[in-house]
This record gives structure tokens, C-alpha cells and sequence, in this order.
């Protein structure tokens, strides 16, 4: 059983008629959606900024495999302690996929210690995602490139490590190129961050896209074994051999 | 001109004579002299934990090109806002390298994002550090192995995430490994983790050790033009033909 | 269906009574029954040298999925042609796994494009194998430290280009260490190389490091739909908006 | 005193009016003009397919530090004895810059151990250079985007190993993007793949591009005191305490 938890702040569907009309359940349940029908193994829920703890509470966590994290306005409304439990529960092993302006997220620079900026032009730019590593397992069965009609975008540098794996690299009509795809291991946790995804346009409605968000999911859920944050230990001498 | 700034929470020279004995000008004095020797051309000054701003002022930082940290009891009292002030001089370009307890220090937790945990045993293990990038500039003359005849032990799982380049491997005594020489890039700065030197022995008296630090401070030193932390921007479509 | 093909040159068990009583079987005799307990879905064969085309004519490769290798004395003496067999099919999805004096065989020079050299010592020495990418499914159920009581010493400098994924780092008895479990992606294909091995010693009997080559086994499974060799192509613009 | 050889294939330019025109002195005249003009420490000959051993006998290669390469129709007429030397010298410490179609020579093709295949379209495309790794010395002081108004299109999936750093990504007009500058360490050599410069556009005459040339030149000089091979060794136990 995969148990997996989509965050959203879920602000500009409810405060913006036009992104609402793209989204009517959320960009959550949108991502949700995408996800049930392609994992019919996991368990699904959603959680949101306004809810208590927003949604992500000590239990809650602690029964995530992979949490999925969109946000754009709100990034400082998240209480830090949540960011802590988040990344102490990363740390631990859990799974986390970083959507689109999740990249500015607390969550996402405290695990990759970097300021995380980038360019950006919103101008409805079509956006072709191609594969660079084509063999990895969220590349499984997606088109390269992916292309996506309209989209907001992003352009390097993109300030962040660089990736323990560079998956896909994206063009916009504009000439601009992104790493689009990359993974991180943290701790005992992975982390996957893919930038498609401005909320002005349908891009998780994108059946390809929804293909890559189940395959993150699956790569990213923990390990065997690995539920727990790596910890300082102070051993004997030869504790090895007299085990 | 290189401005290099060495600091150190100054604890236990300070407080256990035994240590004093073995850095009577502190370690931060052993590892400035160590410096002076080899890098003539360097301006070097030294920074503990107990002057005002722990002597990283934002005038401090602004004239140091590469700062060395070692600290290991005092983590805590390290005022989070002056983390802050070197994180992002880290990111504009400042080199940073950390020593041996620094691992838990929170300049070090900040730019990891990980836990930094490690397996540790004191008790005057024999450390043989080994090459395993020889034509790397930090490994320039140093030979290999560079042996310490009594150490620490600090042995793997070493929680940090995957090294942009692995320089130096441990083994101790006791058997244990330890990825003892790792370079990172964040931002526009590079940083230099190099696990030798317990206030115990007499490590950073000892030249091959300074040699390591000699070459990591000449390799960490900003890139010429990048003394700015990198930054968001909305540009224009073509704005690089209007240019 | 996984199918394996062991390969051993068969060379040091025919000809050295000593070495035939530690593999009666062979050492791909040894290595394919520790499979075979681990992977009952595999179909399993091995290979030697005398065979006919080494037993790696194009119909064996075509249906095997990973190939394990084991070769010392006779590197030169595996012909070209099948070299050149074995190298397509790995970079078309094939997985390798290459042990011990493997490193110096032509398919993994052909692989890596460098020396493969390294630092050996053949005196009985203790070798530790310490993980060092805990959730790496290599690493999955493996003891770290994994401890051989006797082996051949392998030490750095071991000239391979950096490795994909560190997976293990060994230590010996007399104080070198090794880079001992790595991983690189070529082509389509994925390789894992693992230096505890020698012939002299009862490795391939010790149920730890057979856990590792199960493991291995596992990994280096083709990706669905990757199985041909990565091809030159002239598209036209917008190919893909047109297909 | 940096030593340096640019090779070319000199076979366009001698067949082709058309291509003769844009590069009178030949692909590599134009290349050594720009380094000459950039690099005044340096040495700089060219060397020819037609000449004695291409140009590249012991003798020359003994006295060159970094090697430029260019070819491409005529990869199959370069002497494998020729390219043995080649691989061996980077291998013991010469700098490597492969160029354009140069990702074919047998050299590259060896070095790398894949099949170094790739998309190409030839229309005359926009090619946008951005730097993802700013502050890399390959990348000091060239503009994001280096612009070139015509270009043939090289597009991913590129099947080399993944790069030890990713410093450029190119867009094409067609919306392709190609991973277009990325170095490598093998052996004690470094090799840098940059892929603008097809014969039919004068790419060598762009200002930006020579200086991407000479940046890397100055990147790939060997390491002080790795002029040799990486050797076997059997070092007796404690060798480095008895020296």
C-alpha cells in the first residue's frame, strides 16, 4: 500500500474565478486524480493550507509515503514547525515531489540549502520537456519531448545543487532552457522536483504529465527498512565483529 | 589579494589546559599560521565565537573571500542571524570550508539540508587519508596516504547529501570509512568539508594537514565576478537579442 | 523473467587444486547457486571461456537480461568479436556486473575508457565493506560493515571515471580503502561493479556478498522497452508536433 | 608555457568552395587564430589528417598539454594506432576538447565507452549556449546566452555518460535541446565536449565561442605532476610507514 498525500495551498482557485475554472476540485484533486487513476495500489489524500496543521500533522506524516507539494502566494503563510516535521519526515525516508512554484517553497530550500531562484516569464510559451536520461524509471513510457501547449516559463540558472540525476531539460518558444526534472537523495528520503505546472494553464489535466507525477511516486516512495532519521551513534571498537 | 577569515568557538582551549597545551594560540591560531606559511599572498584574520557578531560582522564577511569554521560544543550559541549573514555571502560566492566537528554546526545543517550525522569512537585511532581524485587542485602534493597518527574515529553513514566531488577517503584503525574530503557547490560559493582535526591531537599542526587547507582555500575562492548572491528575474521575450 | 548468465573465465579452478577445493563448481558454479536461492524467478546459466564463442554467442546475449563476469589470468584471451558483442548489448539495456579482477578485463575497459588500474596486496587481509548509500537497493539487507575475513587487498588510486552512485567503500587490514561497490549508467544499460572476489578465498560462498550480487541482479535489469542500442537520427522540425 | 594542438580532419575546407570560403585558413587556422589572440602564454600548432601519423606522433604529443579535435567525415581514416597514443596521453594527464562532430571520433567514442549517438537536423537553426554552472571557469565571462545565428541542430537524447559537470545546455529554434558543454575526468586527463560549430556557418569566427575555447584550454592543462599513466601497483603492507 502507497500512501500519498498532495499538498496545495489551494489559494488561487479559491480567491481567482479563472483558475478555478480550470481547476474546480483544486489543483490538488486534479493531481489526485491523475494519481488514482494510474496508481490504483495507493491510498490518496489531499491537504491544504487552511486546514489544521495544514493537513500535515504529526499522524499525518507519519502515514505519508510521498507528499507532493504545490505552492506560489503562500509561502510564508506555512508555519515553520510544519516545515520542520516535513523535513525531519523527508530525512526519515519519506518521498517528496516539488511542483512548479514550489521551488520558493520553505521546504525546498531548507533541503537544498540554496536561494533557489530562477527566470520566469508568464507568457503562455509552449514548453517541450525532453528526456535526458532516458532509461530512469520516471522517464518510463513518457514522450520526448513532453509538450505542453501553453505554460509559464522558467529559465536558468536555476539555483540549487546540482542534481544527483538530471532527468529532463526543458525548452520554451522563447529560446530559455530548464532543468526540469531532477532528482535529490536527503538523508534516507528522495526528492523529485518538476517544474511544469503554473496554475493559468491545464497542466495537470496533461495526461503525460500525469504519468510523470505517478512514476515520482513511485521512485520516491521509501526504501525498505528506512523509516527513521539517520542518527550520530558512538560505537565500540570491533562493535561489528562482536555483534 | 585573498582575505581569508578563520574562526573558532575558542571553547575548549579556553577552558581545558590540556588543549591549551596543544593550541596555545588557539586552533584557529595553529590553522592561521598554517596558512600565513603557505599563502603568502593572503591576508588572513582570525574570529571566535565570543566577539561581538562572533567577529562576522556583515563588514567582516563583505572582506573575507574564504572563511574556514571549526566549532564543536558551541553550536548553539551561534546567533541564527549571523548563520544567516553567511549563508548568503556563502551563496554570493564566499568559500567556505568546514572542519571536523563543524559537520553539526548550523552554517553546515543550513547549506546540507541533511542531518550531517555520523558514527564517531575517540579514541586515538591512526587516520589514513586517501586520494581518490589525484588531479584534483585540493589533492595537489598532498600525499596519499596522508596519515595522522592519533584521531578521532568519524566513520559512514555520513548523512550528507551526495558529494559534487568525493577528494579524500578515511580509514581508521577500528576499520571504519569515511568520506573525509568533499566539495560542494550552493549558489555562487564552494565549499570544502575536510574531517580532520579533534582539539585532541595535535592535527592542525601537522603540514600535510596544512597543506589540504592551503589548497582548499586557494580553490574555494570566489570566481572573479561572482561576489553577488544569484537572484530571481522576469525578463522579457528576447531580451538577450535587445540586449 | 529475470535471465542471468553467469560468465567465468574457469580458469584458476581447473588448473590449481587449491582453488578447485574452494569452488568444486566453479565460481560461476558458486555465484549462480547464490542466486539461484535469492532469485526463483531467474532463470539462471553460466558461461566459461572454452566455450564456443566464450558461450556468449549472439543468441545467448539476446536472451540475457544481466551478465555477471568474472575473469583474471585470461583477459587476453577473450576474443574481440565478443567483446564487441558484449559491449553492444550492454549499451542496448543488458545489465553487467563485473567482479573483482574483472577491472581489468576488455569489456569493462571498453566500458570505462580508462587504465582500470588500482593497488593489490594478496595477504589474507580483513576486508570491510561499509555502505555508504544506505537506501541505494544494492545496499538493501546488507550488514555494514559486510565482513570478509580474508582477501585480496584492493586500494586507491583505482582509475575509473567517477562513479554514478557510491554505493560501497572497503577497508583493509592494512589500512588502504577502495571504492568497492560503484555504479555507472552506459547507453541504455547499467553497471555495477564490485571488487571483493578473489579466487583464493571463499567470497562467492559468503551469503552476505551473494545478497549483494542478488541485489545487483535486480538493479541492473533492463528498463522495459529499452532493449536496442541508442541510434543517430535526422528529424525533421516538429517532428513531434506532427507525429 | 601551455602547449597546444588543434586538430582537424581539413577535409571540407579542401573539397569544398563553399566551406573554404568561411574558413580560408581551415576550421583549425580559425580555431588557433582565436586562442592565439586569447592565450599569449601559449604554443599553439595545428596538426592535419594528411600530415605524417595525422599530425600526432609520439614526439608532438609528448609536447602538447591540450589537444583540440575536430572531424568529421573522416573518423574512420584515423589510425587506431594513432588513436591508442591519443587515449594514452589523456589518460596521463593531457587536456582533451572535443568539438561538434568531433562526439563520433574514435578518440571521444573511446574515452567514453557509448555510442555517442545523438539528433541532428541541418536548417540553419538559432543555437542559444546557457550556462547552468556560472561559476565554472569554462563559463567565466561568457554571456547567458551565447548566441549563434545559424547552426546545425544537435538534439537529446546525446548517449555519453552522464557528465562529471553540466556547464552549457543549448536551444535550438526547432525546440530541441542538447546538453552542449560537459567535462570529463578520465585518468589523470580532463576532456571537455562543447558541440556548436558545424562547417557550414562560421561558427570559430564568433568571439564568444573562442572564448569558451580558450576558457577551456586553460581548464583542461594537466595538473602539475600528472604527466603518466595511472599505474598498477603492489605496495607491501605499511609501505607508506616505512617511506
Amino acid at each position: 500500500m502507497l500512501r500519498i498525500t498532495v499538498w496545495n495551498e489551494n489559494f488561487h482557485e479559491t480567491t481567482q474565478p479563472e483558475i478555478a475554472a480550470i481547476y474546480p476540485n483544486g489543483i490538488h484533486g486534479a493531481i489526485a486524480e491523475g494519481l488514482a487513476a494510474r496508481l490504483p495500489e495507493a491510498s490518496i489524500r489531499t491537504a491544504t493550507l487552511d486546514e489544521p496543521e495544514h493537513g500535515l500533522s504529526a499522524e499525518a506524516l507519519a502515514e505519508t509515503d510521498v507528499l507532493l507539494w504545490w505552492g506560489h502566494m503562500k509561502h510564508a503563510d506555512v508555519a515553520d514547525d510544519v516545515v520542520e516535521r516535513v523535513h525531519e519526515r523527508v530525512l526519515a525516508g519519506m518521498g517528496l515531489i516539488v511542483l512548479h512554484s514550489g521551488h520558493f517553497s520553505k521546504i525546498f530550500r531548507k533541503l537544498m540549502g540554496t536561494t533557489c531562484s530562477l527566470k520566469w516569464r508568464n507568457e503562455a510559451e509552449r514548453e517541450l520537456v525532453w528526456t535526458v536520461a532516458p532509461t530512469h524509471p520516471i522517464a518510463a513510457g513518457i514522450p520526448s519531448p513532453l509538450a505542453i501547449g501553453q505554460q509559464e516559463m522558467y529559465g536558468e540558472f536555476f539555483d540549487v545543487p546540482v542534481p544527483d540525476e538530471l532527468v529532463f531539460v526543458s525548452s520554451f518558444s522563447g529560446g530559455e532552457v530548464f532543468r526540469s526534472g531532477i532528482t535529490y537523495r536527503r538523508g534516507h528520503g528522495k526528492i523529485f522536483y518538476f517544474s511544469p505546472g503554473d496554475q493559468e494553464y491545464p497542466v495537470y489535466h496533461h495526461a503525460d504529465v500525469r504519468a510523470v507525477l505517478a512514476n515520482a511516486v513511485r521512485w520516491a516512495a521509501p526504501a525498505p527498512g528506512f523509516e527513521r532519521m539517520p542518527e550520530v551513534s558512538n560505537p565500540a571498537r570491533d562493535w561489528f565483529v562482536q555483534a
